[in-house]
Formats: structure tokens, sequence, C-alpha cells
């Protein structure tokens, strides 16, 4: 058995990679050798997965050792009993591509695959905001809404491996057409993306005068994003605090829904929205008091994510670990 | 070791006691003695509980045995870890009471307590239409909407044993106020209250004419009940199949939440308006399929209970078998 932990993040542009012992990875979740590059192009499965494996290589005489199991993250539809990647949208070619397949025959170990979010939420549960908690909830909140849950102490995949997606939850019935094709998803109702979408519509209407947002983006509203927004909210205008509130008022609908279903220990928020903090929460947690009676709020931890941008990748690397139980 | 099991449903106007052979229970479902009869009044602790004991050694002599466990079912917040009833509002004086010490001590056997809908979930899935499956949900849809969540074939409780109130996901942003507090819950838009009062709204609003609601209320609309509508309905009436689609896309909307968040092998709908089968699960099912995209719901199933109004006892029965590992 080998002596090092493996873990790849197969982003939409960004390729990262990392090596780890299993002590101290279990111990802290900190990754010891982490590299970082653009996906080789074209970014098909030919290119990338060969690629992987020759860097791979590379960085173990860096770290020398041998790898005892891999973990991958990819952020798309996949199979997580066989390892395959059903859809890649983001790059062309992934279409049921078996991955743990591949990567076991190139590089002789066990692989294992999960996606981002879950792997998000695996990372935050064993290292993160979420750490030794028995029921969790993660939402990474960005361009879209994803997420994951952590039932027990182990990730619920459910049927298709569709549990966590916590970003179509239907909250505001007489919302817009989300990308999904539901309406009023949390998703289209509360990303980084609606977010900005609210702010046009908003200053598009008549009575959106006297906002600094039209300043921030030079009066080109096709340029407005989620981050004007709270910029614009933190100067202390009044049009961005309203999207602001609406947004926590989604959410803690949103969050409410997931509340009566699992009664969670805690949830955790990351992604880029996700991770604003305090800002972000106080609102959340004073609406959720208009949605949640029956189940004692105080029990229940709405928390910033305590990781940061590689948590897919630390994910996968607990996956790995987990997986082929090196240590639990 | 006792060789028998008894169960215990203590509801809001009946008392049903049940005893059993584990053997004969555990490839069943079937509880060989049933006794129910009214709440001995006038329906305190003080009085239900000695009488409990009482009848059930008079039952022990019809059915001779000992007791190896004992599993108790109550309507109402609980704490199931400590065998407490934290408040049972539709009888006087139940609040905090050590329901399983108390019987324990009485009885001289363990006791296992849970509410009346977490047992149903477990009935369905021991013996009902979730048999088997190891992700579930139940709801019992009847006055008001309550239900349970079975995670890798256990009941899952969450903090302060919240998981499973899915009554109260949001589904309608504009509704009505709950009881509950929260606005347009699954329960204020889709129980049989629901149903009957959306009725009335609708019969007292000018457009409604030519219904035979009407006449089966006798021109009094404060006795509509949700059985009307689905007459009405049944007899072709168009208001009534049009209050009917109506509730099967609130029931969509929650149960979509509901899918995003766990994908569950299988929903189970129970309660007096979940058990009307078919004509429930045909737009129940149709609705799913504009709200849910990317979770296959040819996968899911969403079926009508397959057991009655006894699946409290039975789930309680079940309760105490498995709690006390007699036989799983």
């Amino acid at each position: 058995m080998g002596n090092l932990l493996l873990a790849i993040d197969i982003g939409g542009t960004k390729l990262a990679i990392g090596l780890a012992q299993p002590e101290a990875f279990a111990a802290s979740g900190q990754i010891e050798l982490v590299h970082k590059e653009p996906i080789p192009q074209p970014g098909t499965p030919e290119v990338v997965i060969p690629y992987v494996v020759h860097r791979t290589r590379e960085l173990l005489e860096r770290m020398p050792g041998t790898v005892a199991s891999m973990g991958i993250s990819i952020g798309g539809p996949l199979d997580h009993l066989t390892g395959t990647v059903v859809n890649f949208p983001h790059l062309p070619g992934w279409r049921d591509i078996p991955l743990c397949a591949e990567f076991s025959r190139l590089l002789g170990v066990p692989a294992y695959l999960d996606n981002d979010a879950n792997l998000g939420a695996l990372a935050e549960h064993g290292f993160g905001a979420g750490r030794g908690a028995r029921d969790m909830v993660y939402l990474t909140i960005s361009t879209g809404i994803g997420g994951g849950v952590i039932i027990g102490g182990e990730l619920l995949h459910g049927v298709a491996s569709g549990a966590g997606e916590v970003g179509h939850i239907t909250v505001a019935t007489e919302g817009p057409r989300c990308s999904c094709g539901n309406h009023g998803c949390l998703e289209v109702m509360a990303s980084g993306t609606a977010i900005a979408r609210r702010a046009r519509e908003a200053l598009r209407s008549a009575s959106s005068n006297g906002t600094i947002l039209r300043d921030i983006c030079d009066g080109d509203l096709e340029r407005i994003r989620a981050e004007d927004v709270v910029e614009a909210m933190r100067a202390g205008d009044a049009l961005a605090r309203e999207l602001w509130e609406e947004t926590a008022e989604y959410l803690a609908i949103g969050l409410g829904s997931i509340i009566h279903v699992l009664s969670p220990e805690v949830i955790v928020l990351g992604g880029g929205v996700g991770r604003i903090g305090e800002e972000l929460l106080e609102p959340v947690r004073r609406r959720l008091r208009d949605h949640v009676f029956y189940i004692p709020l105080e029990k229940i931890r709405v928390v910033t994510a305590g990781l940061g941008h590689d948590s897919a990748l630390i994910g996968a690397m607990r996956l790995g670990m987990t997986e082929h139980r090196l240590i639990r």
C-alpha cells in the first residue's frame, strides 16, 4: 500500500493536483503539495487524463512516495458508484467517461469520484465549519447554487446522486424560470448571477433613482455584478440594501424548507456570495425567524464556510482517504 | 427476556394497544391482538398511564406471555432520546411527561417513544409502500400535514427531533399564514383543512357559478370539507377539478423541494387525503415534471401508503422491536 494521498480537481478552466501524507492530512486538512495550472487545451478527456498522470508523476519526484488512493472532483452530473462522469458541460467531449477506471489503470491506484459541491460539503464537515456535525447541509452560493448533504457523518447521494441539489428548491412561486426549467428556484433568486439580474431589473424601473449602483457600473447595466451590490450596500446605498435583504429573504425561505426536512445541526454557506460572512448571516438568521417556528433555531447553526477555494480539492482528498479506509 | 411485543398509540380521542409475537410481526407487520377504545377521561397522564397498564395486563390474559419491549406513539413534540413527551396539546396536562420511564417502571419493560408521523414512516418502510427502500420520505396529509424521513433504512430525527416537518416547507411565497407562523406552508395550502378553505374562498368569489359544491354543502359554505371537493371532482365539477389541480400543484412544489434536498427512492403519501390514490398521484406526478429536471423522476417512486389507520401503532411496534434489537 502506498504512503501518499492524491487529489485532483478538474474545473472548467483550472486544474488542481494535491499530494499529502495521510496522517498529516487527517489531522488538519492541510494539503502539503498543491499544484494549480490552467486546464490543458483543448480540454478533452483524451488530453486532460494523460496530462494529469504525467504531471502527477512529476510532482511525485518533488514529494517522493507511492500513492495509496486518489480522489477526484469534477463539477457536473456523475455516477459516484461507477466513477463515471455523465456530463461535464464546461469542457468538450466529457460524456460518459469512466474516469476512475482510467486513472486507476494509468496510475495503478484506487480512484474515487464525486462532484465539487458534495466534496465541498465533505471538506467543510471534515476540516471546516461543520467539523464533527452529525447532520450538515452545505450550500455553495456563487454563479449558481449547489450543495451537499451530510447525514450521520456520511455524504448522502440519493437516487441518481441527486441529493444536495439545494439550488433548485422553490423559494418564489411566481419567480422567473431557472436554467433548470423550474420557476423561482433558490438559484435563480439568490445566486450571484440572480443578484446582478435583480439589480439590473431594479435599475431599469423608474423608481430607482438616487442609487450609486448606476455610477459603479458607469451607467452600463450589463456590467453590474453581485460584488457591486455588496459594495454599494457597504456604502449605505438604500437600493443595494433592499436587494441584499431580498437575497437574504430568498435564502431564509430555502434554508427554512431544508430545516423542516432535515433539521441539521449546522448549515454552512460557501462560495463567493456565501463566504461574505456576517453581512449575509445576520439578515438570513433574522429572516429565518419568520419561517421556522416548530424547530428551535438556536440549536441550528448557520455559519460561513471555514475553508477557501480549495475545498473541493480537500474534499476529494478526504474522499480518497475515507473510501479507501486509510484513516476515518 | 419476554416473548411478546407491546405497542401503544395515544391519540387525542382514541387509545390503541397492540400485542404481537416478534417473529410473526417481523414477517408481516400484522399485529395479532389490537384493542381500541376512547381515551379514558379526563385524559390526563395521571389517568391514562395507569389505565394503559391495567388494560395491558387484561390483554395479556387473552394472549399469555411476557412483554419484551414496548413502543409508544403520540402526536406531539417529544424527545425520543429521553422518552419524554414535551407537549401533547390534544389532552390536558401532557407537558414534560417522562412517559418511557413511567411505563418502564410500571410494566418492567424497556419502552421507546416517537411521534405518530415518524412511526407512520417507520411502518410504511417496514411493511408498507416503502418496504426495503434505502431513503424514503413519508407524508401524512389529513387535517394537517406531517411526515417522517428514513435515511439509510433508519428514521432521521435531526436537531430537536425536527426532521420530517415537511408540512412547513414553503410552497406559496405569497400564501396565507400557517398556524405555525410561516406563510404559504405546504400544510396551509394542501392539507384537508386547506382544500376546504380554498373551496370556500372560491365559492365566495363572484366567478364561481355553476358548481355543484354549493348543493353538496346546502349553501352553507362553513360545512364544506375536502371530501366534498373530491366528490364534486368525481362528478365532473370544473371548480372542484381546479381546486384539486391546485392541491396537486402545491404538493408537487413541496415534493420537488424535498427531492432536490434528498433524492429519495420513494415518497409515500398517507393520511386521509394522501390515501386517495391514483386521483391524487396522477396530477402530482404530472406536475412534478414542471419542477424537477436535474434528477430523473422515473427513478423516484411517488406512491400511496400501503397501510391504513393503524400505521402509527405498527410503527410503534417496529420501534420497540428494532430499538430492543429483537429482530431487525
